[in-house]
């Protein structure tokens, strides 16, 4: 029984087809995504943290990020693509996370130009950015510290979170292009598409698009591809269904005094050993 | 801004009322399962492989079970009770557990008389006990690597599970509890609570029980309490609510080609932050 | 059979006596350094990145250096002070920092007043400190997260490293006792010292001063005490005796082919089983 | 700056000249093994158990193995053999193991045919076997669990050490070959060579020979090579070595009241840094 091989990311948005990646936590996430049809998952960073209950700020580790970004990559075919928060530090410590998700079997990571330690972009207060020719040449380190050309570097921009335009959105677009990111993700929180939909219509299209409708969730998929985007990452409605089915689970066996309301409506003790693969481990002892 | 802690599991036990525990296999499940009033969590060996996507059959390992138990443990003041399968070994790897487990801030685990490897009590096939005596031996062992008097431990019987019957289970309670067991779990697989509520009705009361009522949701808390169960543990249901969430919310962001449909039934992100208690966090940059 | 269990940083202290410790970089040099009759350990940054083959300068992550710290007290009756760099970032970081610590059964630590990522106080380039009142402010919210009023916080200042001379030593040093520091750790690469000489001269006694004579090795413990140093840190001559070490016997096994001459130096088998503990574990299985 | 990259062991072992492996416990030990003209270092059960002092029994676990070999191999060119006890369990546990290995990065692993848990072959008391019909069917699942045709399994009799004598090693030898194999180690506690020399006499050469000299230390490579086996262990000699000079520093430092007589027997704090290639890291902040 050999263990599950994964595709990697490069190859994956080299078909051609825009890929739709769904953020997870945990393995069990992936594989879930995986069998929905997702192309891809997001190790989400907020959604890591928050299975950890702490605030996603940079205070879970490097180890402990990619632990579950690892986690997930071992069950699953479809590749992980790790969020990396704004890399851990300086010039060295985006090579040493290079070095260490390469070896590890992670395929694509995607970082921000953030100040460490980082804030969620959805958080109040300080959402600064750092200088776009020093990040630009943090992209270009973290690219010289791969040693596999399939390795995928996803730069992304904070400029639009931090109020400051669609133009330096595109500006610190192309520099992080020109210092050799594979991608761009352009992050918005705005309650409608619009301002990452501007974006779309000026960039010049050197290296794909990635855009996280969180905040303007009625973009249908189609649109944003046709827009322009190459990937659509649905970065934590897992997470947030997750919270409401645990509570509500948890508040039916207190009010109820017992589960039987909720048998229906849970997947069966069958369900969770088929995802894990019971069936295929019990036959190596026969 | 002080961390979380915790009260021991026997203090809680002392207070005299019976005690309902949920299953979860991360700090966020444990942080809702107390908020909805549980007054302890269960460290479910079949969640957390199940959260990794790996048979629950000894293929994590001690420190991955324990791991995740004290990440649980450090968001929550309720007590985590680990799930520790049949003790990771012989009696050399028990007392390590306990060390261990107790260094790390857990204040109660549970060990099950079956052989290591162990095998999920609803899974097909071998399902065999180790002896009595050994059994009654390594819990004494168990004892007597604890440093601290509140430790706790759990001794389970499997006899239900491999058919050997209520007196068996009964014997094997009696034996464990001479050897220093401070309660006793029995596990049943039936469809009716009869099973337990025969070991229930013959128990002599030396330690107090713990339940299990996945295969017979039906039976009221308020009942098992009536019937003597000191605790009941709804081991799993939180697990398969969380596949069950999971399906349906990626399902529907595949079909519909957004997640605008779904986004009132999701926890919001403003919950997602309070569940990690963000605004405390950054009141510290102030 | 019950754990090692640890005395605490502050009771060690408050013996009177002036303290030794050994700077370690796992449980075998901790268990080696106790048994030499060093009241403390050390677990040094610089050793535990050299003993991965990693730069002292924030690489490896606050997980990795709280699990060999914790391996070491596990092992050891004396207490462990945790080399904690500049704390991992910034009030948010040093509070988890402080939490996990902590909680894991660390006694003391020590954070130092430079930038993150922080660089070896030896290694040559940028030695910038954090402005006082900063790292002041960073000491307070350090004392106000810890829960047991035992746990230990040694604040170390970079000042003589990086050139700002004794005054400015001592400006930080009261800045930092008055913020709440239970120590104060004063850092020079002078080839006497003299520099931290004049420090402990000038200094009010407050709190206990921390020395670490590596650049001027001559300085007897007694000498040290009577300057009025509490505590005296041989930071890394475990380490390099182990790297000399380590040279000399692969370089003679290759030379000579065999490691026939080399026996008379090494210590037993026997003797590695006795640190292991290892008759006192088999007894388990009797 | 890349990271280092390392053959697999079976490339180095399909170059014909035999190979001598340092056993070690950390990265550092690696680098210095690998600095002195081995081939492989070997990621030694004992060494690492040591190195947290608990006994080399199958306490710790998989996952600290693993770490501990992973550590290594990411800092050395040479390929480590990973010492893996029994293989952790059963047939699934084996599985679950060769995925993890693999996928981690490592390229060769040895397993014996010890039970579970085992025990050091110097230790005293129970040696005891498994079955060679069940052993030999753990290597075909584990062969069955590779998916990289480099991945390579070193099966180890333990049948000498169990006083079972050549013949029963021989018979196990090639039944274990036959079911995969890609190498036999053959272990022996016998004070000369003798024993493991009568087992190359008679070895027909189906697979590679491994020895490992530790009680017939006099044995040269040359003459070991001459009789037939392909690799030479030298698995415990830095340990030893490292117990010896920790021991007669720390003695040093509180006899002599400082470090000063040392200096002269110790690496510099340079070389240190060397070995953390600190020159070529700070490179990337210029």
């Amino acid at each position: 029984m050999q263990r599950i091989r994964n595709r990697t990311f490069r190859a994956v948005l080299a078909e051609g087809r825009a890929v739709r990646a769904a953020g997870v936590h945990d393995a069990l996430g992936a594989m879930l995504a995986e069998q929905a049809g997702f192309a891809a998952v997001w190790a989400s960073g907020l959604g890591i943290s928050a299975s950890r209950c702490v605030p996603d700020a940079s205070l879970l580790t490097m180890t402990e990020y990619l632990q579950a970004a690892v986690q997930m990559q071992r069950q699953v075919s479809i590749p992980v693509v790790a969020d990396c928060d704004s890399g851990f530090g300086n010039n060295l410590n985006i090579t040493h996370m290079v070095h260490e998700y390469e070896a590890a079997g992670i395929t694509a990571v995607c970082v921000e130009d953030k100040q460490y330690p980082k804030r969620n972009s959805f958080a109040p207060g300080n959402q600064d950015l750092v200088d776009t020719a020093a990040f630009a040449d943090k992209i270009a380190i973290a690219k010289r510290a791969q040693s596999d050309e399939d390795f995928f570097v996803i730069a992304r921009t904070e400029a639009l979170i931090s109020g400051l335009g669609v133009d330096e959105a595109l500006n610190r677009g192309y520099a992080y292009a020109a210092a050799g990111a594979d991608a761009m993700l352009v992050h918005s929180k705005q309650p409608t598409s619009a301002e990452v939909h501007a974006f779309l219509e000026q960039w010049d299209g050197r290296v794909p698009v990635v855009v996280v409708p969180t905040t303007y969730p009625d973009w249908h998929f189609d649109d944003a591809v046709k827009a322009g985007a190459s990937m659509v990452i649905y970065a934590n409605q897992g997470l947030r269904a997750t919270i409401e089915a645990l509570r509500t689970t948890f508040d039916s066996i207190i009010t109820h005094g017992s589960s039987a309301d909720l048998e229906v409506d849970l997947a069966s003790v069958n369900d969770v050993f088929e995802l894990q693969r019971l069936r295929q481990w019990l036959e190596l002892e026969r």
